[in-house]
């Protein structure tokens, strides 16, 4: 795969230009800064190679309903592409996990680059690989794996994203510090710096967003169909995609970001009062541990009264794909890099552990031990 | 890739022990021998592993109709199947495709194996991982590349096909005799033979189906994504897809294979009387020829009166998924093993060859040399 960054400028027109497409798709989404996309367009077509779809979506969760397939492949027919045709999505991870789904299967696959226009993307779906469509309430249950040719990240379409959307995106960037040392856990600049727009927070930003996606890639380069070590890139989102599934049907559901950091902060709570392995944190660990809390807390505060009961977590716990046979797998978190996998909940524990993290949770000072 | 031969008893219960999936999902034809289906059943219960879902479907063509999937998935997820799970099929190629489709998307890839119970299934269609749904009119215009876990073949499934069925599925054995020459056209004991159920005659059957499978099988083993030498196994199918496609909805459609058998003698046509690249055919090659046609002649009888028009083929040819650009891509025969490709097609020679072609397609004994 090719690493693109958006100070580099002309690289994802160079990285075109070598896979010399016999068409190209492009399918964004609907809400984005139409001068940016002027500007996107312009250098397509300076390239002179044939646009044969322009197409835009609303972005969000609701692209990855099922239904949504026959619109995406029927775009696909019109338009004559072939397997030889490049499917440039610019949007969040809903759109690339869509489009890169249906890609993937059109004539037995057509290859397909992201632009990410969310933080969330830009760290985490955009890369790797894996597509996913929902089936029924549940996330992901049909998908494949199917890597991009390349990601191109560029901060600038990010202003124009909601406070809420682009703080939600950065639980992903909360993992990957959690996974791996090498990465810082907050950029330098600001939110507020990057929307009012000097060049070197966008660069900053562009860096920051790409160390953090290189954490995800240097896991799955090691197993890109996930045997194995990827799975520890799902520290958080068995909680999560639960948490995301029964609160998509009610009147407030959760961004995927918000779910997986309440899936962080249930594992952080989880290592300060073992229930998937026996293993204690070390008192460096604890201290990392509430570092890491205390960061989640403030940068994606995440409140509500109506959190589902432990039993309808754990009927969507038990779709999740990395189950075997009967068991709950999960990761356990004991220290930055320190991954326990395969660990399982047995129901019980896992009711016990929710109903104690719950009452403590949006406390203002969480005793870090119990 | 496990080679499984009904000869070595006990081999496939062998394979899935090496597997251990966590569940069995066990889907088949509806109208099978019941007296096999009662033998497998009792071998595959033997193995004490979970059968979590035995179910059986309508095979044939309508089985890759898109609306089929929910069907399927729905199947996967009330058995609970995780992506540990094996789901095995004993049914023609349609089945394997739809089945193996849907299998390669659920969970992003559940294991597959394939038995299967028709002569084109056991020498193509189970072998070498591409599944594919049609589109439309069109054929596997939506697939994955997803290699099945094994194939066991055992020829006594085929005793229950129509003459016709079991004839049309030996169009597949006579590319791979025409593609390679160390696979005899005819296997020794007739169809009678088999039917009538001389131990010996399903032995040498079931070795001769394998060895035709084989010559598929060294093929894709040098190119499993079809970059490129694997499309010499698209001989006689640019064509014959179309004429399939092109005859789905008339009165009288034609099997994969008797498409495949006209699309064959289509490309000894063109051999004779070149149109696709300048080379001539040597003498050797002029007598293969006409083996080879009157192997087709006699073996898989094709006759109607209502071919499509040639501009009927173009179009649906057009949407073949290895053109680039506005080519239609094929492959022109010019020997046993001799093989040109990308050769493409230009409208107005493919319609002057088909025409040519069809006035003298039936006629007792076709002249060999223009």
């Amino acid at each position: 795969m090719l690493r693109q960054h958006a100070s580099d400028q002309g690289a994802w027109q160079n990285a075109l230009q070598q896979i010399q497409p016999d068409g190209i798709a492009w399918i964004r989404e609907e809400a984005l800064d139409p001068l940016l996309v002027s500007e996107y367009r312009d250098a397509l077509h300076a390239l002179g190679m044939p646009v044969r779809l322009e197409s835009q979506l609303i972005g969000g969760e609701g692209l990855k309903a099922w239904d949504v397939l026959p619109t995406l492949l029927d775009m696909f027919e019109s338009s004559g592409l072939s397997r030889r045709s490049l499917v440039i999505t610019t949007g969040g991870g809903a759109l690339s996990d869509a489009v890169g789904f249906a890609a993937s299967v059109w004539k037995r696959g057509m290859p397909v680059a992201h632009i990410p226009t969310t933080t969330l993307a830009a760290v985490d779906a955009a890369w790797g690989g894996k597509t996913g469509m929902n089936w029924g309430e549940v996330k992901n249950q049909v998908g494949t794996f199917h890597p991009p040719t390349f990601v191109h990240v560029d901060s600038r379409w990010m202003r124009t994203l909601s406070p809420r959307e682009f703080q939600a995106g950065l639980a992903e960037a909360a993992k990957h510090a959690m996974i791996d040392a090498h990465v810082n856990l907050s950029p330098t600049p600001s939110y507020a710096d990057l929307v009012q727009g000097a060049g070197s927070s966008v660069d900053a930003w562009n860096t920051w967003l790409e160390q953090s996606a290189a954490v995800k890639m240097r896991v799955v380069a090691q197993d890109p169909q996930e045997q194995g070590l990827r799975s520890v890139l799902n520290l958080g989102h068995t909680l999560g995609h639960a948490l995301e599934s029964a609160c998509l049907s009610t009147s407030t559901p959760l961004l995927h970001g918000e779910a997986v950091a309440m899936g962080l902060a249930f594992a952080l709570w989880e290592a300060e009062h073992p229930a998937l392995c026996e293993e204690q944190l070390t008192p460096d660990a604890a201290q990392e541990a509430a570092t890491f809390r205390a960061w989640l807390n403030h940068q994606i505060p995440v409140s509500r009264t109506d959190w589902p009961a432990a039993g309808v977590l754990w009927a969507f716990m038990m779709q999740d794909k990395k189950n075997v046979g009967n068991e709950v797998r999960d990761v356990a978190w004991r220290g930055t890099g320190r991954l326990v996998w395969p660990a399982s909940w047995k129901k019980a524990a896992f009711e016990a552990t929710w109903h104690d993290f719950l009452r403590c949770w949006n406390e203002p000072s969480p005793p870090s031990d119990p």
